[in-house]
């Protein structure tokens, strides 16, 4: 199979972790026969260094000509770098914002789950990581206060700042099939989270879930409001399977799921559109203080890629490949720094990627 | 001295817990030489049931011709009970959201912290929970999503449904004040929180707040991202002092603060206007499934009490005694069922305001 990508490094320790994760895709094509073609572009800081925007329409069409996108992480730190003294629609993160919705992404999946070999990692106390944890955070990304109308004006003499949030049931449906679909190949539970005793919008969205929720007799639907899921993430993670809501809350909630597991350097993400188009990122952020100390976990954006092959490209066997080769670099006891504990052997970024690659 | 409360005891477990907060005050007013005069209202379901309103405007009036509001719980099982079938505006959270508005209660205090006795309820490992933490959770409560315009309508054919957020400087400036004098007599940090790489209202927040931070040189300042801080109480709660932060994102975050207590059945709370007057409720909610029983944890009500008498009144000594007498029952081994463990004594709701009221 022919397997073209556009490949955005970004910034920080974006290039060192999309390298090894480059490195694991071409072992995959030449272990089954696919091709692997990428084409870079920038968006983020390196972008706005380069062109003076996050993001340049060229790069977006670029994109858009592709099977799918392979993204590192984008920004800086928030306080010391010149980019965020730009005005808000130049900064970095305007450029994810702008592919985001450029490319339709309104499907934002993040998988939060316990490996057995990194239980110590976790936050939780014992009791709660014996029981482990393997849940799918899926938020819409498209929608929602990220991109309603919104501006900041004097208003009898006093600043006022409005940002708006909007939902149409074409996009709660579309995100709210994508969980159920999904729900359907995990344990058959979808968790809808909202505000709907307060906010318009949630209750638009729990009565396009239920709608939708007919469609699936054998997927259990429960409803559960955000402050509720605030607490339950860390209470009770194991209820959890697949976890459907809005932007905000998606943006909130899958920051708390990762963070519970305890090895956010461990996690993947897909966003996707209603094709088989998808943006491939890990979850954590550019952590620019270790960037280019080749000491980042590549695994993240290492199973991104697997999400890739899976959902974009339906390579089930190849995807599962690469899934298990990172378990077994876990299980013979290598770690990156972020994952590191007494007994395990310490290795760097590109160790790690070689470690896997052999192992496929 | 004359101390007059409008009570609010409410559904659920609500009566039972009111009932030992107002025991706890009696007996406060007896050894101190202070008077309580209590006037019952209705809100809520019970509201509802009696006059068809979560909370009539006669109420509202008896609310504000006092110097303090005492309120247990509202609200019942939202699947099951008929007040869900109302409309959203009847529904006994209504009656919450009015009261908040019309006695202009802006300020939302809520204290997280561990008690030594109760370590081991902490859901956090024990590496986390032995640095312990205590925090004061700042929560804008009569703005942002909570209190905009929102409509549900067709747009060509499509139900769309907008909620608005709306901030502007005045009611930023307000809570911000009240954060940092807060900050000044704890441990003189704030932590702002917002989203301001994505909303024009957290770009204002955070402006405001730093305007305000020029008049408090020696309190610390730290502005966190909403998704970061939801990571942050999970991975680290001892870092926070004072947290700040609007509507929406507070009632996420303090319930998530609560929770990683552990003993939710321990946080008070606090709602303030710009004067002395303030409603003080405890945290956690109306626990339908064990109303009725004696089985409640009346010590969150009696904190909030507590945190009366030293906010609306300024009579701190009594407060002091309050907290002290929870102090030393948890010492001595009592416990209701919601924090029991193997070799403490097992009380009921009204046994442990007795307890209470013996320490005082
Ligand atoms: C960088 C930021 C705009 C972004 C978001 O809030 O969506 C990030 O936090 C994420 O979750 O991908
Ligand atoms: C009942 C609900 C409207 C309320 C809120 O969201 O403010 C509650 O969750 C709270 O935190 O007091």
């Amino acid at each position: 199979m022919q397997c073209n990508l556009a490949v955005i490094k970004g910034d920080g320790i974006g290039p060192e972790v999309v390298t090894e994760a480059m490195k694991v895709l071409n072992t995959v094509g030449e272990k089954f026969g696919h091709t692997f073609d990428y084409e870079q572009i920038l968006m983020g800081g390196c972008s706005i260094d380069a062109t003076g925007v996050p993001l340049t329409d060229e790069a977006v069409a670029v994109a858009k000509s592709k099977d799918a996108v392979l993204l590192g992480s984008i920004g800086g730190n928030t306080s010391t770098s010149p980019w965020y003294k730009l005005p808000p629609n130049l900064r970095p993160e305007a450029g994810l914002l702008k592919i985001r919705k450029e490319l339709g992404l309104f499907a934002n999946l993040r998988p939060a789950n316990l490996y057995d070999e990194l239980k110590e990692a976790c936050p939780l106390k014992a009791e709660i990581a014996e029981r482990g944890f393997d849940m799918m955070m899926m938020r819409e990304l498209t929608g929602g206060l990220y991109f309603g109308e919104r501006h900041t004006e004097e208003v009898d003499g006093v600043m006022t700042a409005v940002d708006t949030l909007t939902y149409n049931e074409n996009e709660i449906r579309r995100i709210a099939i994508k969980a159920f679909d999904i729900a359907m190949k995990r344990r058959k539970k979808v968790t809808s989270v909202d505000k709907a005793n307060v906010l318009d919008s949630s209750r638009l969205w729990r009565k396009v879930v239920e709608e939708v929720a007919k469609d699936y007799p054998e997927v259990e639907l429960e409803h559960m409001l955000v402050d509720n899921c605030a607490m339950q993430l860390v209470k009770d993670p194991a209820q959890f399977d697949v976890v459907l809501t809005e932007n905000m809350f998606g943006d909130i909630l899958s920051d708390e799921a990762s963070m519970i597991s305890g090895s956010i350097g461990m996690l993947s993400s897909a966003s996707l559109n209603e094709t088989k188009f998808g943006m491939y990122e890990p979850s954590g952020g550019s952590a620019p203080d270790i960037a280019g100390q080749n000491k980042a976990n590549p695994i993240a954006t290492i199973l991104s890629a697997a999400m890739m092959l899976r959902y974009t490209f339906d390579l089930d066997k190849e995807a599962d490949a690469v899934e298990n080769a990172v378990k077994q670099v876990l299980k013979d006891g290598y770690r990156t720094i972020d994952i590191h504990s007494e007994g395990t052997q310490l290795v760097s970024c590109s160790e790690m990627g070689d470690l896997i690659c052999e192992r496929i």
